[in-house]
């Protein structure tokens, strides 16, 4: 047999996980995929995740690598791991790539889904996924506002300070806010996010959804390259990785 | 201040409680309610609830009872309990009804709703409330023989050997199977349900849509009115009590 490396794509509800990376005393979706794969191919497998999700954060199609020694064939990879796991995460593709595919550095774009529910009643059978403000917010000023965060920008205003990455600087393919009934759905594609900046986006719209700013004041907080220049960072609950493209 | 009786509307997602009624060692919805609106006016407070809902099984309509002696306007109800709740409950309504209204021998009709997800992969985001079972199902003869269970019958066959009430005759107003692409709804509308009838009516009804069983099958089970002669139950998850009208 010889190293195969694989891509998964996996799909979890974040709201029993601190996150995906691997932590030392808490559980997380990396650790309980690793713990799964090791067991199934008998041997210690490290899964490299594309995106660094938050606790609470959830995935439709994270991606993630590793590099296996085994004779289970490929087409049976997803349904094997799947098997070891908790009814909260799945693997829903495995496909082979070639050795030097880097999971991180290769990715071409991201899309992340932002959910709010705006109706008086908390949605019980949602509520961990979703952000439920039940304020009206008018979506059409979103979206005037989303469109000054469409480009190639350096997003430091808009990225924890808990990020330590060299450049701030990302592409935003697109940015927009949709309105189905009493939900309201933030869909943001780009080439990469700084940490938090996908909630500290939704966080700065939502003034603006609110009426408390006015949207240009969200292209001065872009320009200001200045963390306490833009909204409050949304609940981390709302928040989905919806695929990740290479 | 007089004694008021209070209709609540409520709605919980039941998959991490026992079931409705209050049990000595597991938690259930009642018992947790039950507290709620207790601290909330200072005295105890007793809860009758429409239906006992199973562990697992969730409500958006759920209807239940209190009898309080509080100065907290009836209009303000709903919010002050649901402040004191878990996410995973909230009550969205609090009328005021007769003394001699009762919640459980009143009911004219309650509708229950049980969704099965069909597709291959398992559905991170609301394994919690549907049944996965990802094999293909013909909705049609599922219907044909859904026919045979609207009408007044004694339901014998579809009641748990649990259920200890004296008549199993129940009234079924509609019964009906809808498809809506890979999730398949069940929907019932009856007078009232014995223990597990409508999960032992969905686990009947795949077994035709998985062509083990001919729609007349079904005609044949009911008419029996004995346990064995129906299908396996189907999961708890699936089942959510949709509204009870009065």
């Amino acid at each position: 047999m010889a190293i195969r490396k694989i891509k998964l794509t996996i799909a979890y509800d974040g709201s029993s996980y601190h996150g995906w990376q691997r932590q030392a005393n808490n559980l997380t979706v990396e650790e309980v995929l690793s713990d799964a794969i090791s067991a199934l191919v008998g041997q210690e497998v490290k899964v490299q995740g594309a995106s660094r999700t938050d606790a609470g954060v959830s995935a439709l199609g994270q991606a993630a690598t590793i590099e296996i020694d085994s004779p289970i064939p490929t087409e049976n990879l997803a349904k094997a791991i799947t098997d070891r796991l908790p009814e909260d995460i799945v693997v829903s593709e495995a496909v082979k790539v070639p050795g030097d595919f880097d999971v991180v550095s290769d990715v071409k774009s991201k899309l992340y889904r932002y959910t709010i529910f705006t109706g008086k009643v908390r949605p019980v059978l949602e509520i961990r996924n979703v952000w439920h403000l039940p304020v009206k917010v008018n979506t059409e000023v979103m979206n005037e506002a989303a469109k000054y965060l469409v480009g190639k920008y350096d997003f430091k205003s808009f990225a924890s300070a808990a990020d330590t990455r060299e450049s701030s600087v990302r592409t935003v393919f697109r940015c927009e806010v949709i309105r189905e009934g009493e939900r309201i759905y933030f869909d943001v594609e780009g080439d990469g996010f700084l940490y938090n900046m996908v909630r500290n986006m939704v966080g700065t719209l939502v003034e603006v959804g609110a009426g408390r700013w006015n949207p240009e004041r969200v292209k001065q907080a872009l320009e200001a390259k200045d963390r306490t220049k833009a909204g409050s960072i949304a609940p981390p609950q709302g928040l989905c990785l919806i695929w990740v493209k290479y």
